[in-house]
């Protein structure tokens, strides 16, 4: 059996800029990597094409499905599901909550991603978050659609925000995206109407990749690493060894 | 070469309560480990022996010189070694500081151990820690000593204090200690001055073990641990998989 | 007229693993204590009676609200209501608010107990105290049923989560169960589909009875206290004598 | 055009008391300053009619609108609005979030104003600023009725609590309201329901003049301010010069 | 036996402004309050004498101390001392220590009174608390002076900084001073060096009572006080009751 | 008069990475900005020297100096002063803070720039914090060397350090330096030890100036701003207009 891993996206591009190297890099390791949109970003993250003549909301949606196919397909995504409950703000019932349920059950994954916890800017990054939680919780009831197996425990990553000291962000983990490196540059540029974006999070790799080299080895050398990503982690880490 | 690690305890029963457990598994992995006792705790932690009769500061020390040797052997430690700089308070002059750099960079520690960054109850623990960071930065320096090798860039774990939300510390990662449990109660009860206690870090233990299991799989089961212990990392980790 | 306190339990069993000390003490004292369980804690609580043969959620309700209930008469349970709302997740519609303010209203409890304020591991305890901190406010309201008595400002004291650490949980007061741990030993057992975490509730009775008499008289001594429950105040005390 | 500001009072008296000056001084200086009160806090903050013969609903509500429409006239407003949402609990759906939104775009302000993120007494407050952020989000999204203009970035400014520490509000700026600080003071009085509080304001503004005296030249003398406001911004600012 | 209690006060006008109510209302109640001020704050909170022609280091401390024996009295404080350690910077060697360690032997104080954690305008002022926290524990230990009777586990309370918000402190009790007001407002205005203070902690003291009625009863009332004073406590209270 | 600005700096390379865009720009609008190198970095910061062949610490000591007068030039450093007092760690006797103060006076700065409040990597940063913020209190106290002019109150900001979430540092301003990018990169490139670092500050300038666009105007559109730099300020600010 495939190890699996479960992204939680608020938009359709959340996903790109800030796991899109974990994705890819543990597609490279045998990971079947889903990833959920829980909206497309259609009203709030698409300004460029709504910039254009002739939008509807229908065609964003579109557009932004495009984008995110073509970028998961760059970044070896197992599966993509787009849930399409809205943004701006994204709105989860009861119906939602279950139907996401049923997807972390069928993933079983052995560590799941999403937001971080405060976002003034952007309410529905925090609200996918809390959904998470939520449904992580749920999951693991064994009352809840009794005889399906239940969810473990997987750790709850929060990936990168935009402005992470805002966001009260504190990354407790530096993954080495050195070797995938391309296959996320891939999947930024595959986010057509964010181009805005792509150098910024070219940089945020960049400067990453000097964390992660300052905390393996310190000033004296530390392991090469021309490219990471930062996580915090949600739940205590059980280990063996320290 | 064997991997190392280093211990450095305020007084000279903290490491056996607080990390004595990882002392002996990673002894059992084949790590030296080497616990630093910057004081002996003779004035401020030994009161069952000042109300015995005909006592002195020199015969204090020595009682719990003899304690803390015996719970070393007990849990495998590789050294360890006494600064004797007083207690209650606790100074470490730049000296002395010196002297536990230099400890530092012979031991080359995998990780090191201290004491939680904030303590009311109890200032020379949080000094100690202050200390080590200050040290494990000196030992980093190329100037301090020139010649000699200096330190990577270890993982500094902030031990389980007394009272942990009093001392604002969060554990993020628990060690399963459960196969080593028997060799950190025979060193618990090495410190016969303190038996007030053994039950106290008996049950802190068995719950651990609780809290590892509440993490490593859910509730649905979870690998069976009868012990544990908890840590706070300062410093982030850099992984290749998370 | 006898003083009163009220629990908002989330689910059937929280209050006894968390305040049944409280409880038993508060009610030989001449306290009416209510309780008031907003869920069973039937999908999300109850693993070991899902995994039995022929269940539904009707049975296990059922056999939730009968240890329940038992507990409550074991710790001298002035009244104990269910509400019945659901867990996994519990949802309080504008209704069960109502109902949960004419409780208060009715009770008018000199303090208030429920959970802490952040619990990723499970979002119907923060939840729950969301509520109770709402209808609090609600119960102070003069405009609300006018003709009614008001609230007063009772204090909310959050009982204790598991795995405190993680929950952002800082007791700051320790109250001495001593003298009814009988009682909730007994209002523990009566919990026979949890058995998992008796023991774990015991060390931890007793290791804050530990921090009892650290608090209370320091190294030298201090009262002895071989049990004890610790508490978070939401609200700033007042008072004629510090 | 004339530069304009926003504030969203949860309740129909809250704009006074915390921002009283800041209105008054901005419309000096050429601002229009619109006020949208979400209720009228007629269940919860009415105690003193409601103690009153014969009292409805609906009367208090005309009662408290009358109040506000005088303090308003009195601090110089340009435009006050009653969603009339309801209190203790306040409640906004989606048609009154784009209700809100709306305003918002009417008005676009250069800064916005509302409650504390935290506040354990009155979960309206934070409820309304958590809406603020949410409505300030959406406002900005260009999918959101297309064609509108949308919003930019505008701060927003939390003003003071009562009972700050508790709130966990911290200023970060101190605006001097001493030109306009009469205005203020007719417009407190205006507030004839809730007499009790006129004073502590005046305290308030009093010592908040003092923090802006000790703040602006220090101990040596610092520019004069018989009466100040304070504020904690949300965002960061952008500037030219520090 | 008289109950005790003893403040440690930076300079010596600090035990006035910030706990003279507190002083005042347990001499009333029997207490013998000793206060310890640590320097005369002859060069940092003496602008209005250095103003003045001739004069010098000597003559300000004189000054300063007539002022504080002056308030002492009106207080009713059993025990004033003055250490003299010098401010801006103050200053306290091991010597110094051990000399507020005898005194704190001595006093054997319930409870005892000190600064702000953290105040960025006055490092004085936070390292006075430092030191009595460092100070309460060698008072603890047995190898300190073996012999004298080693001190229990009394209470710290933090008491008011000017700028609370600034100084990160929030008070948990609110102590009702109205019966002994008067007496507060004759310390205060033995301070005559800083007039420009009188006034605002008059409101501080006001505003202090409003929020004591509105934590002891409610909106509907609440006992009524015209003055209080507000404290952080460091440590957890140990109860018998709620 | 010129305006001023002060730079406190632990070692002499800090303010080129950290403010020299605030400097230009300071320098370009007519302040003269004086930089203060408590240390040369000798020890600690200056890996690549060391690994030289014939090194000691004077000749590092001489390089560095170099390399920061080489740089202050670069950014138009009105004056730069080295103290030369160690580093790694960094120690400030009295009389060093004297001299500090001295600085202080003679410069008397509209505002203060030095490091971060925590640095668990480098104690050297969060001491000189500590110290300006001492030195800044003594500094406005008129019975320090009486007859001087006392400083009034300038904003203290703490600029940017490596590895912002890890230092618990989140800006509250940032500036924008576009207009002096130029001179910034001239600065940094005059550090020939550290050149590991240049293209990582060019990301944080670049990163910081998406950041300043952010908040300066919203997605659609803000003020361009190619580089900027980020602040934490210490103190609330005073102002005439939100």
């Amino acid at each position: 059996m495939a190890k699996t891993a479960l992204v939680i996206s608020a938009h359709s591009a959340d996903f790109v800029w800030r796991c899109g190297g974990a994705i890819a890099l543990h597609a490279a390791k045998g990971y079947e990597v889903t990833v959920l949109c829980l909206s497309y970003g259609e009203r709030g993250e698409s300004a460029k094409l709504w910039k254009l003549a002739d939008m509807s909301l229908e065609k964003v949606k579109a557009a932004r499905r495009v984008e995110a196919e073509n970028a998961a397909k760059a970044l070896d995504v197992h599966d993509i599901q787009f849930f399409d409950l809205g943004d701006y703000p994204l709105e989860v019932d009861r119906d939602a909550k279950y139907r996401l349920v049923d997807v972390i059950r069928k993933v079983q994954p052995e560590f799941m991603l999403s937001h971080s916890r405060w976002d003034p800017y952007n309410t529905d990054h925090m609200y996918a978050t809390q959904i998470a939680i939520e449904a992580r919780m749920i999951a693991q009831a064994w009352g809840h659609n009794p005889g399906e197996k239940v969810l473990g425990a997987p750790q709850l990553y929060l990936f990168e925000p935009h402005q992470t000291e805002q966001m009260e962000w504190k990354p407790d983990v530096f993954l080495d995206i050195s070797s995938v490196w391309e296959k996320k540059w891939a999947g930024i540029q595959c986010m057509e109407g964010q181009e805005h974006l792509w150098h910024y999070y070219k940089n945020v790799a960049e400067n990453r990749g000097n964390h992660f080299m300052r905390n393996s080895g310190g000033q004296s050398g530390g392991r090469k690493a021309t490219h990471a990503e930062g996580f915090q982690s949600v739940f205590p880490r059980t280990v063996d060894e320290l």
